[in-house]
């Protein structure tokens, strides 16, 4: 009889279940430098935020930029639905959780103004701003003539699961090499988990790719369709298919973690374990100058048929400024995400984003253990 | 001194615990093929029905064979001790818990009555649906002769764990090989969870395998007798005995892995562990259509003298159809399992339920973790 | 430089965390045998009673004996300080859990009245019952020659660890080989956790072995000292030094797993790990006829220095004879024990105890996980 | 194609994670020896008291010290900013908790007072007490002879991460193998949690180390950075470090587990897993001498821009004499911790804390499994 084979399983980790280890040198963190560059662009922190439509507007995008991250806007979202998006999200926000899948399946509904994609890229622009969209990669041929005539700086090309190599019979898909070719910006494309999808992806020549899916706090695919990999092992994976594409081809593609963010410890997490940058979501959506007021949900959400994800609250909680550089008066980690970075590579004896993937990293316990309830018992009192 | 020989423990998963990867292809879900072949019957979606009574009657067995699944109607339940069951299924529903056990033990203490056996498989196949009937293996030999000749198209025999060779001096063990021999439609038999039961089973010439003992929402077995493995690796274990027994026999014989299952992901995670079908009790229990007015319960629970099962309240949620097929506005992964199905095999690059077999997956921490208390906060908001 | 010595941890298990796998061969439960031998002695069903003044006095060793199992009488408790301990047991049972710790630190420093030894013991024999006792290691030689004449039939030495070679200075060592040499009743001795410490105890002579250190629901020895080792770990590692001292001696050393028991589950885990038997402490302070009054508490607990356990309350719930033999209409385990051993083993196709420990065992996620969460809802429904 | 490097991830455990095996020997817990030498001062307890403001003042170190152990007062606190400390630390206790970060960034704001260094060490030595006292690597150079001067016993110096080579632009890094060099007092350097750099700070000269980053009850560094490492894992590989070192040099560089300890348990597992002391802060917050009221909080609290901790109200439950040797009533570890040592030391069969090093550990699970829900239960009935 022949010998029986068994599927195997790999273990996986995400941010709740790794901690760096401090390293056999430290640094001053002022000495520290976490610039990010994507193509041509180098950006001076390295934060993106989600292309999600309680995240990011025009006024979002330009403050991020102005303090030296990216914010990417959606171009299939409510910014191009309607000429006043702001009502729209407000009616959302409006909205009992009851109804707001029924809702947000409806908003979605409505058409895509083309003329709306210049004049938002522009409106960006023209305040000095680095300007990045995203695009489904079923609209992608069609929007990159407008997306790249209005100027954008990059262009992502995003969905849940993108791979190299999409099989349809309904459109020819769409061949990244071709789209690398044919526009003069840097394009980042995305989402992907694992090292041969991250490692093909590359190879078709894009400038910068998504790591993440399933972790998103806005998202459900995990419930829906049990696909996802938890973020450090995805990124541990996908870090590795970007050095194996370096030491082949030269050139160096920085993976961008997005998804599943709540604490400065998990946005140096993530650089430890080989991120060259975040992409936030949930964290930025509780900034004073986010379009959601408060609320937060997934792009995936408004599917009509198999809605995967939800509105969440978060709350309104401090400006984005202090969100990102403090100073803060909260212990928690959800203020200072770039002093959180800075100390911690500080710790690492790292003065760089590419030292700091070199960080020890153990797997441990949730900090709930340890001497936390006291903790909690504390802040409750 | 001898060596010492310690007894080893072998890791197991459930889906819980576990994560599929997407692939390194992506295919568009309406070029997925789900079908579920049984002996001769071709099944559209890989979905069968509980054989509890809470779950199937005749008309729920009509309605889920014209939808492409399959209902497996229990012969030694309710609907065959009663002429009318649907008086003592409202008795069930409406008894307070703390009676239920009691008042389940006494219901389920009244006679067969054989004429009943025919008149529920008649009324079945006169609605033109396929018709698949669950008897115990002590009562199998007296029943099948009128089961077979009633019309009915698949017959299944199962009990919480069930194997090749069952030792009995009451009564001369139930010989499968004869069995399968005898009757000329497929038999499918269960539940086993591991490798060499499954394969043992699979050499007596069944046509089907039920995989699964101890994880069902209305079942106790891991409490009261500490027997029971996780669906994931039972469903692995499993998938190496078929994928052994089909090398050295030419015959494929499909594993329906039996219980447990709450979500879409759930589903999907047990095709991509190796299952060909799946079984689903407290989903269906949910089903507008279901006898059990949103109540259920077990087969075991009913045992007078050591009841393994409790009665559950699952609610009323949505018509059947929808629960398969959607469309929801439930992001939760409770509605539209079909869709799931396609969604995540597209996502796996899977045309095929076979080539989602191949589909890598990982264990991975419950998604209760990365940022999803926000989401549960924002639900409760 | 050295290479480095790191410290190793080695994985064990509780009852939570395995489950029993079904074999390839089940059986009729009517079939089994389970018989416990200690030494000369034969019981009919192989669980004892814990040795703790909320569960064991004289009415309740009879009544067990009866039954089929075996009580052991701790005689340093209030049965043997105090005349009419129902007075104390009440005034315990009536104490609120703040003040409770102090007054069971009174009560037990009352003198042990050498008397009500032999008194106790002769009641317990007077009804036909088999006896057996504890005694601490520092008053065994004291006391044996009173227990040994009075009558009883086993003789237990037991402390919260106790190993073959105590080393003190107050007081010359009680030597095992010598007291199973100079009385003429079998001995059984615990408790001890690990491979080697059981092995040398096996080699002194004794009859049995307790084993469990820490897992008690009236223990907190976990929490004080740090000092346990799960019971699923710790049978199999006796198991193993009983086979090694079984192949090396000839003699069949039976190991008793001790503690930690909730459920008819975790009693069949405990055998399937390698014990021959068990003992209950707060599964049986549950019975109607067990002293407590639905109290428990270790016998630690009243240590005027470093009390290491508490009082718990576990309710009264059904007659003793119910809890091991039902029938019950509760679905969680917690009654017929003998039922769900029975059962079990049937799963596992084991006739006899000694079959059941080849039964295979996984490490599986706890039970609260796989579609559990139903049950809990609807069961508070 | 070159082949893919990923990142490893090694395990880490905490307290609740292990458990500590009983040895083959016993021993009675009177003939046990605890005392632990720094350099030239030997203690009879291996415990000291962490360098925080609600923990420890002139009067605590004077009590502490005449009990066997060691506080560490920390001069870059309230002791050495103002005169009259009592009256600040009421109004810490007295704060919100809303307002307590912002209070505390203002209140460590004002300057050190050079004047108060030397007169709270004068204050301590006056009494005939061992003095310990912290500084912050920064400060050493310039506070060290003012600290020597005054007659301080031993010097702390510590932040939260220190390596023997710290890399700074802005002033000329402390080179501790001058300082132990410069200074005739023993130096103690940490905190650490790695193999390499634990035994590079050895190599500067230092005569101990604390162990720990991240794991304290007031302390946030795992949320705010992501960076610790679960003590238990740090002690072991620290551990490791120092009979490296003391192979290669002959010296033996006593570790002292800082940070995370919550009952006696944690207190005998960090000893047994290679610590040569500990340090409490917590759990000496609590008691009835402690300065800060029953409140307790890190010094990385106050920091302006990135706090990383919280005040906690831990509440005051004993004399500082109880908690150390009881007697006491509370069963759950919090009392009596040097009793909890010699007994588990008595279980292991240690009569030094170095034999306890080679106690054998257990991966075990929580405490919280096992049956021990009953125990919650009863101590909320």
């Amino acid at each position: 009889m022949p010998v029986a084979k068994f599927k195997r399983l790999k273990p996986s980790y995400g941010f709740d279940e790794v901690a760096i280890v401090p390293g056999d040198v430290t640094i001053n963190p002022e000495q520290t430098n976490i610039e990010l560059k994507i193509g041509s662009v180098t950006l001076g922190i390295p934060i993106l935020a989600s292309a999600m439509d309680g995240v990011v507007d025009v006024n979002f995008a330009i403050l991020l930029s102005k303090l030296g991250g990216l914010a990417v806007l959606h171009l299939e979202g409510v910014q191009t639905r309607y000429d006043n998006p702001a009502e729209v999200l407000a009616e959302i926000a409006a909205a009992p959780n009851a109804r707001v899948t029924a809702l947000l399946q409806k908003v979605y509904q409505a058409p895509i103004k083309e003329n709306l994609i210049g004049d938002r890229i522009r409106a960006i622009k023209k305040a000095g701003a680095v300007c990045a969209v995203t695009v489904l990669p079923a609209n992608t041929k069609k929007f990159t003539p407008l997306i790249v005539e209005a100027g954008a700086d990059i262009l992502v090309v995003a969905s849940t699961v993108t791979t190299a190599r999409h099989i349809s019979k309904s459109y020819r898909g769409l061949i990244f090499s071709e789209l690398c070719q044919s526009v003069n910006i840097p394009v980042v494309v995305g989402n992907c988990v694992s090292y041969t999808a991250c490692l093909e992806l590359m190879q078709t020549g894009v400038s910068g790719i998504l790591v993440g899916v399933g972790p998103g706090a806005a998202c459900t695919s995990r419930e829906v369709l049990g696909v996802g990999v938890p973020q450090i092992t995805a990124t541990i994976d996908c870090a590795a298919a970007r050095d194996t594409y370096l030491k082949k081809s030269g050139r160096y593609v920085p993976i961008i973690t997005d998804g599943g963010f709540k604490k400065g410890g998990d946005f140096c997490k993530a650089i430890a374990a080989g991120a060259d940058g975040v992409m936030l979501g949930s964290v930025f959506a509780q900034a004073k100058e986010a379009p959601g007021h408060g609320y937060h949900w997934g792009m995936a959400t408004p599917n009509p048929v198999l809605p995967r994800g939800t509105r969440i609250k978060v709350g309104t909680t401090a400006p984005l400024k202090q969100i990102l550089f403090g100073p803060t008066s909260l212990t928690d980690g959800t203020q200072n995400f770039v002093g959180a970075l800075k100390t911690a590579m500080g710790f690492c004896g790292a003065s760089t984003i590419k030292e700091m993937h070199k960080a020890e990293m153990v797997i441990a316990p949730s900090i709930t253990t340890e001497g936390k309830s006291w903790q909690l018992a504390g802040l409750r009192a």
